[in-house]
């Protein structure tokens, strides 16, 4: 009830735990090739990064089965070596670093569909395969999965991220999209949670529980997911707006009325400068929204009407719209290059990603209180944001080689955080802790809360070797 | 991975653990005539219902605020007796008795409305306020709240049975539609979980491993729930069909294509027949499916004109229309009370309701063969759905002075159950686990999926003192 006192956490790359030889002998032995210690293979599965200095793993398992996984982790947890899963490797918060040593499983070999259910909007693959491949996969079957982080991101990586992405504000956030997991647990066991029901009362959550526990309570295997009927109608527009106050009452307005928008995403005139540089749109430099409506032909119709209604209301301009599906994906492929574009603009630099999200009638307030503090910090910077469900992200481009840029990068984020939680809002809105976030779940969730989270790892990894020190330190 | 022998429970209705006198004591002196021991209320909280036999329990509290249930917690914690919450009582698995004894909690009293946030589409509630008192709160915002189980249950008891009803195929259970709550842990501390963002990816959780836990992880002291705007355009309209079959297949069709449906329940003709006599209605005596459609009014118009393609298809009836709100209300009121309607049809029956849930493909196979075991039993029967789900419940109406009645529903239960899980499925779409499904949860989840509960539970609760012996024991 009472606001608690903070403490600093200790960093959570703390002791490297020792590796044994006899360690990386059994995994050699059961793994043969399928092991490796050299050098560039362990580096490339623990980079270095941001401010976080850890050593890489000690060795990279590349499972091809489940039995592989868990004997993988059986074998490391009989000598109390913690161990990371890996996939595609885009996590943004240090997930993937070995802060306390260990060794890598990589499940990239494990990349099958093992099921498609189309008569239940249903699909069952292995956690190596990525979003995109899964919609190659279901392409002929009228189904598709929305989940869209901005990178081809692997699923078991986006279950143990909670990852979301632009069509979460219609579609939901990996949270309501997983329907069943296969675990592997600290102990090596393999467990089934969830089933094919699309509700169920049955016990604890455990899916829930598992999705967006970021490798520390179990190592997914499989994953069923929701598929979704492709709508018989898709239309996509931009529309420019004189501020991002403009842009962000429209969005605001446009959710609390109901309207069904599908995707709605706000990027700032320095992402629309990059963009066009980049992917060579000739967009008008103005924050601008990118939108798409799915349903019936009237349906689209009718929710375009009414949010271009509501845009016009607020100085918006006519909707451009892409009505083909080449124009719409040059659109959406431009957006989901925004990233890279934005750090072009900036040769060299570094970007700090933040992703808060806030209630979304805050959404304006926080904005505009960030983007005056970017602008007079004198970082470059861009903003592109998943605004129908309040989420966005800052990105900071900074000098790699200036760490005072770094220093202030860092603060912008924290005041950026902090404000976000004042608001009613949350820390991370679809990247989760990892190592960097540590603190301000703390400040998010309470001494209570984290004590809980601790104690529920504890119960069910008791030798702490399940990608330790990441969301919190035990 | 392999299929695990299950082993019998042992019963949850154990040992029930001494009330010291002491407690009693510290009770009444805490709150007073907040707390009663007299028979008639102690009675009235642990009704002994069904196979299961259990004491009422000792003492009830009349909890005003969360100060009062982390104050009773900590006291009987302090003696290692157990607490029961109690809201509505409309719980239907044995979640109320006192089976290892204790103490009930009654939150009742605790029924205000904390705060609405029209613009966020949220509201914060205490746990004794029922649905129906939720949607008239909220009924000049122009929003309402969709999760409507047969009961005007509590929403503190929905949210811990992972309740649903039937707008659950477009809005979502209470899975999905809870998005923070305030906690009393078995320590008698208060936690929060969630925040009022739409999302999240901070660490565990802990909101969606609380919903569901049946009482048994916490007590919930204050629930935020979504909100959702009241559609432009509602229409109701019911459809008979030759079969059950028939209809089924028009459900699974309709889900397939996606339509946004808000409600499809099934009722078949011996319900309809109950349906005809208690609520004077006039409906053809043959399986009906009673939908609504929300949206614009281009949208509803749309959406029912495909579903009567579909229903055409299939033998249906041209749709009767429920147009205005009081034909509505009329239709959907006769819905709820279906069940009560079906027990009358035999005065002074006892019903045994089932809970289990398919994957949509599986729901007219699922049927079919339930719908023949129960006719071949001769114990007369009712059916209703909420088939857009795959979720289905036959009450079984045994006469309450004949066991063997009520050994020939268990026995047919358990074989529903048995195809539900065989079929994909779930032992509970709904209603939960309570006392009467831990070892169709043992089947479920497997010792695997069960041991992990378990080792949650007695990380969290240590005492096994919140609502001990329900979903498993320990």
């Amino acid at each position: 009830m009472n606001a608690p006192d903070i403490p600093a956490h200790p960093s959570s790359a703390c002791a490297a735990r020792p590796v044994p030889e006899a360690l990386l002998q059994a995994l050699a032995q059961r793994f043969g090739a399928q092991c490796s210690t050299a050098m560039a293979v362990r580096e490339q599965h623990g980079q270095v990064e941001g401010s976080i200095q850890a050593p890489p793993p000690s060795a990279v398992v590349f499972a091809e089965s489940t039995r592989d996984v868990a004997d993988a982790v059986r074998l490391a947890g009989d000598h109390g070596v913690p161990v990371i899963p890996y996939a595609a490797g885009s996590s943004l918060e240090g997930h993937l670093l070995a802060v306390q040593g260990g060794i890598s499983i990589d499940v990239n070999r494990m990349n099958r569909v093992l099921a498609i259910h189309a008569d239940d909007l249903t699909i069952t693959v292995q956690p190596g395969i990525t979003r995109k491949a899964v919609n190659d996969a279901v392409k002929d079957t009228g189904l598709f999965f929305p989940i869209d982080p901005g990178a081809d991101a692997s699923i078991g990586g986006m279950a143990a991220t909670r990852a979301s992405g632009t069509n979460a504000v219609r579609y939901g956030t990996m949270r309501d999209n997983v329907l069943a997991l296969e675990v592997v647990t600290a102990g090596g066991e393999v467990i089934r949670t969830g089933t094919h029901a699309r509700k169920s009362s049955a016990g604890y959550d455990l899916t829930r529980l598992m999705v967006g526990s970021e490798g520390t309570l179990g190592i997914f295997t499989e994953v069923t997911l929701r598929l979704y009927p492709l709508p018989e109608a898709v239309s996509a527009a931009i529309c420019s707006f004189p501020s991002i106050e403009a842009a962000v009452r429209t969005v605001i307005q446009t959710i609390q009325l109901g309207v069904p928008i599908a995707r709605v995403e706000l990027i700032d005139a320095n992402t629309v400068r990059g963009v066009n540089a980049y992917s060579k749109l000739g967009l008008r430099e103005e924050p601008m929204l990118l939108m798409e409506f799915h349903g019936s032909p009237a349906s689209v119709k009718e929710q375009a009407e009414m949010v271009q209604e509501l845009a016009s209301g607020h100085g918006g301009t006519d909707f451009e719209w892409a009505s083909t599906p080449e124009e719409r994906t040059r659109l959406w492929t431009a957006r989901h290059n925004a990233y890279f574009a934005a750090i072009n603009t900036r040769p060299g630099c570094t970007p700090i990603a933040t992703d808060a999200c806030v209630p979304i009638s805050r959404l304006a307030d926080a904005l505009l209180d960030c983007v005056a503090e970017a602008d007079a910090s004198g970082i470059p910077y861009f903003l592109v944001g998943h605004v129908g469900d309040g989420n966005f992200h800052f990105g900071y481009l900074i000098h790699p080689d200036h760490p005072e840029e770094r220093a202030r990068a860092e603060q912008l984020n924290r005041q950026l955080v902090e404000r976000a939680l004042r608001l009613g809002g949350t820390c991370t809105g679809e990247h989760g802790i990892g190592v960097h976030k540590m603190d301000f779940l703390l400040q998010e969730a309470g001494l209570g809360g984290v004590a809980m989270m601790r104690s529920i790892k504890q119960a069910l990894d008791p030798g702490n070797i399940l990608n330790p020190g990441k969301i919190f330190t035990l």
